[in-house]
């Protein structure tokens, strides 16, 4: 069951019908509120390519729902020989953006619910519905669990956009951030505007205004100024994937605002649900971050802003190394500090 | 007398023609070059404020042509009672800008020049041309002497915009890279976007295509794990006031950079004229830091980016500690490390 519309969080990414997953193109936000339909696998794969949805629980959750709609149509089109076809709806989902774990994550999901079900299209769908409540439920824990961490007084800092838009509802360190609003702990919130493609000037800035949040946004370069000023308490960010060893990479810009953030002795949380850890991957090293066009660096909604043929350097993402990390929060609590074995335990409980 | 059109660099930000001061206007840079024809000192003033012309030196430089523009219109409306407007025309210049000392330098300097003038309006211009040969050939020192500092084999990352554009010409920081460039020590540059402003994917960028120097741009954000990949031998920036310590206020952003070049080992570089630098002010904190509207980060060209409403923090500069800075170097040679009694032997010297 998708969560009722009175949340705390008046926003969310993912609408799910049963037959197609609506998705809100988050490109137009925050001017326009257009709804994609996608009634298939490879639209759920092109939205997700094209940032129509981004965050990386509600990719997960895209791709989950994309799975179901694959389940559906294969067993419907192919019947007993459904599964090849399957599989490569589920490969052509899992190769539609690189870093973020919980798309593949939530593809094994999947891919386990549907193994000994006699009806694979039901259990897909509840599976996806199954793994959309856990992930609300899980950021509303990370919420209180990184809100009791911040000592009321100062301000907080965010970067890129981490709300109900990127996750099933609430948010990751928006979430905390939501949380530790309601708690009384924070007066207000700087957002970083998170160049290129500005999710916190058109993302972040609007779920705060719609929850009456009082934010203001600096340029990303602006940061380190500020935490040197010492009105910020806690810098919060979520992550694309966490290593075993509590590396974090995330949206890129995310290590020069750890490195400001203990430089200046700011503490630096990264809020993420455990869908985000993978156990498999040893050190933040070991992650393959996606690089995109250059044009989202040369251009601005189609107009250049740069001379014609200039080149581009543009990674999406950065690693943070654990030691910057002052407190890694999922839905089973805070580790502060973050360590392997904190990890670990939290993977095992 | 002006640079010769055939100096090392094609690109100019002021041409004087006497009776005037034309301003390359770079906001519209690189997609349109429209020169603006100021005739007046209030028109150069606008111009400065508006930022038409800007980095320290060329805010300088125009700031003292527009003050031969006034002693030439005052002398010729007010006869022998013309300095009292005069005064007036330099306070409305001054205050268009507050950061840079640049500006209340060169307005000094034109002061200076007609104090004991027959022929105010011609000692005025006679000394606004001076201050540009001078600075043309501070930048060409300044140049040889930053790029006697780096190793050759490895890429340079600058900020902003430092070159001809923000300069009588050659450029401060991108005097350095040019000189660098020339004698084969850099192999590519790196160059910020610089938001809110873009000065480097506007403004650098486009120098850096006219001279054929290799460059790719990035995001603000992205520059700290560029510098953690080692790629990058030396951050090179310019500065908008050192003070008499070393500390450095530049372009927002300059600060997170210096951090992050620490933090890797990398080289930091400041490259800026005599000019420059505040011998009357013992430390940044000290400096006056300029803040901007906030629809420099909720609007782009016009276009809203930010639900309406969203504020902002926009600070123009950062301070970057002198305990930071590896190297200042100016026309006078390359302090290494700067300290305070380094600078004064350079301003007295």
């Amino acid at each position: 069951m998708n969560p009722p519309p009175e949340t705390a969080d008046r926003v969310s990414a993912l609408r799910w019908h049963g037959d197609a997953l609506e998705l809100i193109d988050q490109r137009r936000l925050p001017h326009e509120e257009v709804w994609l339909r996608c009634d298939s696998a490879a639209a759920v794969a092109t939205a997700i390519r094209d940032m129509v949805v981004r965050g990386a629980p509600a990719i997960g959750l895209a791709a989950a729902y994309g799975a179901a709609l694959a389940a559906r149509a294969r067993r419907a089109s192919q019947g007993a020989a459904w599964r090849d076809g399957f599989e490569q709806d589920l490969r052509q989902l899992a190769a539609a953006r690189p870093t973020a774990v919980n798309l593949s994550w939530a593809l094994e999901r999947i891919r386990e619910s549907v193994q000994q079900a006699d009806d694979p299209a039901r259990a897909a769908a509840a599976c996806a519905e199954r793994l959309h409540d856990e992930d609300l439920a899980a950021n509303h824990a990370i919420g209180a669990a990184g809100a009791a961490l911040i000592e009321p007084g100062r301000a907080v800092l965010t970067h890129c956009n981490t709300g109900a838009l990127a996750t099933g509802g609430y948010g990751t360190a928006l979430g905390v951030i939501r949380s530790a609003w309601a708690a009384g702990r924070i007066g207000s919130v700087y957002a970083t505007e998170t160049r290129p493609w500005l999710q916190g000037a058109r993302l972040t800035a609007w779920e705060l205004a719609q929850e009456g949040i009082p934010a203001a946004l600096l340029a990303d370069g602006a940061a380190a100024s500020l935490l040197a000023s010492g009105c910020v308490g806690w810098v919060i960010v979520g992550a694309d994937r966490v290593a075993a060893n509590g590396d974090v990479v995330n949206k890129i810009g995310t290590y020069a605002l750890a490195l400001a953030a203990r430089a200046h002795g700011v503490g630096f949380m990264v809020a993420a649900p455990l869908s985000t850890v993978d156990a498999q991957t040893p050190a933040g090293a070991d992650i393959e971050i996606e690089q995109r066009d250059a044009s989202e660096l040369t251009a601005f909604r189609g107009q250049p802003v740069a001379a014609a043929g200039t080149a581009a350097w543009n990674p999406v993402f950065d690693l943070t190394p654990a030691a910057l990390v002052d407190a890694l929060v999922t839905e089973r609590g805070a580790l502060v500090p973050p360590t392997a074995a904190g990890i670990a335990a939290q993977l095992d409980a």
